[in-house]
């Protein structure tokens, strides 16, 4: 075997975890290869929570377990070693008789991180670790996020004219950009745990918040951030399949009752700056197993999230038209007193979506 | 001779040409290669007005005169049938004997064009018109309109952070884009004839206005679109060399004597919305053999500017920066009541320049 075809193998895996790439949530994506002899006996990738492992629907899929004796596996994440709702699948490799492991990336999780590792080189398996492991981490971004510092990987989503306006004067804001960007937007909705948007949004837009793609995926959650409890009863996404999470820092019995009532779940968290405490609130999303936050909000909530390190990308649709100086802003803060406090950002990317652009920059 | 090979000596005419991209204003770029058996006997273009024009300095550079006798000239821009400061190209290729002349355009004069052509062909020259026709236009895009349409090429940049502000709301600009992007924007203002601001940039930044390059070029003429002739007598532009051009439509003998006095040329133009008629503005400068124009303006110039069909291009710097919606806007226009208002723009460009972006657009 030589690194090329390790890599080979290995970039099948990865292609392997993404069939599960909008339905694995809250669980990473992950992908396993069983290769003897260079050739590969069988493919394996976790679908959703609740059912096989990478490892085992692998191992599954092989005409005759025997065959697996002195395999190699190629998984895209570290094989675990602990009982979930499936068996920990380092066992379930040793017991097969897999002669070599190849992993991209250690389990993010630093409680467990390196076990299954060990368990399997204890059990005398040639087991190496870090083979295309950018590719690996690109796949589970939110759940290593997650993993690493209890909060979700966010990104606010912005969509705007050329002259950096989101709305015109009166409100209106359908649409600026083009139904190519709109499709795009959806997708990014489907790979995402949660949405997350202001309450100004809803009672101005009274929007779905739902991801409306033509393939099986896991429907994020709603989240409304609602300092006030002005979440009205009969908002459209109450009336949707799927969950609503209200995070106020409101306390009213009474309202957050009839939310309840409606459907909805609520959260309190703290006040802070006269709003739900931004930090607070994406720690307890984490805390809800939410891997990844797709930010849609306006310029009151974007503008409060700036600096607040909580937003790891923004994606920024540029569409090419012009609205105006009389039209709405894209980031609502206190007016700057000079140049030197800019907000600085980085590009990232940049991207060209039907007739506009997108702009990926983080801060 | 293949056309590969007709096509790679005039792509040696198109690189001669740029030679004189900065300097031959308001004459055309040119470029010329004199070819026999297969070799380049000599390169010529033309330099500036005045000089020799592509095909007379190519010929002069040859180490004998009668070797042009059946050679094939390379020209980018049909050779001129009139007298003008120097003899007739094409008199001049007749009189040395070319056997054959290859042409990437006409001139783009309804008066003169083809009749180069013709009277080359009538003394029994091999004529052809068209090759790399579309790169020949791309290096002369002022001369050409301004021929056509009587109007200069006209480019207006703008430079704003990426929510769109182009100033604090104070008025602080300096500076939004990153000295890669002023550095870019110094290079256009070397390659255009005229610069052209508004008079409230000018009463805002008193700017110099000039190219700051390090080669040789022809400075750009200064010309401040000043509808009440605000000019400030003491602008520093007005102590820098090179011409600096007043347009107004305000009738005032003694402010026009009195900046007359201080070194401008003033010209008054019709009055149309309240402000100097942008479109007799632009005539007067192409009659004034202004080829291609630079605006670099404030909101309200720019807005102006926006449906009138005089820029063919805009290039929008968009720095990695963010300044909220407290600051100042980029086009200036009464509030849009609805979408269906919205100024469509296309993208025709996008470039990385330094740490900002260059977006090209046309309307």
């Amino acid at each position: 075997m030589t690194v090329a075809d390790d890599a080979g193998f290995m970039a099948g895996a990865l292609r392997l975890a993404r069939n599960g790439f909008y339905t694995t949530d809250p669980n990473p994506r992950v992908g396993c290869v069983l290769v003897k002899d260079g050739q590969i006996l069988a493919e394996g990738w976790h679908a959703q929570a609740g059912r096989a492992h990478a490892e085992v629907d692998a191992l599954a899929k092989l005409a005759d377990r025997t065959q697996a004796r002195g395999a190699t596996a190629y998984v895209t994440l570290e094989p675990c070693s602990h009982h979930g709702r499936t068996g920990p699948c380092c066992d379930a490799l040793i017991e097969a008789g897999v002669g070599r492991v190849v992993v991209a990336m250690q389990d993010p999780n630093p409680l467990v991180a390196g076990k299954g590792l060990r368990k399997m080189r204890d059990a005398g398996i040639d087991v190496s670790c870090g083979l295309l492991q950018a590719e690996a981490e690109q796949l589970n971004r939110g759940f290593i996020k997650r993993m690493l510092t209890g909060l979700p990987f966010a990104r606010s989503k912005l969509a705007m004219s050329l002259d950096g306006r989101t709305a015109l004067a009166n409100g209106e804001s359908r649409w600026i950009t083009s139904e190519q960007a709109r499709r795009d937007v959806q997708n990014f909705r489907a790979e995402s745990s949660a949405i997350v948007t202001g309450i100004d949004t809803v009672l101005a837009d009274d929007p779905s918040l739902n991801a409306r793609v033509d393939f099986a995926v896991k429907q994020p959650v709603r989240v409304v951030l609602d300092s006030n409890l002005r979440m009205p009863l009969n908002a459209k996404m109450l009336q949707l399949p799927g969950e609503t999470w209200v995070i106020t820092c409101h306390d009213d019995p009474d309202k957050q009752l009839r939310l309840r009532d409606a459907g909805c779940r609520v959260w309190q968290v703290g006040r802070r700056m006269g709003r739900v405490d931004l930090s607070e609130a994406f720690k307890l999303l984490a805390q809800q197993q939410i891997n990844t936050v797709w930010i849609e909000a306006g310029a009151a909530l974007n503008g409060a999230l700036l600096d607040t390190g909580l937003v790891d990308e923004w994606l920024l649709y540029v569409a090419s038209c012009a609205l105006g100086d009389q039209a709405r802003g894209l980031f609502h803060f206190s007016q700057l007193q000079s140049m030197a406090a800019k907000k600085p950002f980085k590009f990232n990317a940049v991207r060209q979506v039907g007739p506009d652009l997108r702009l990926t920059l983080s801060r």
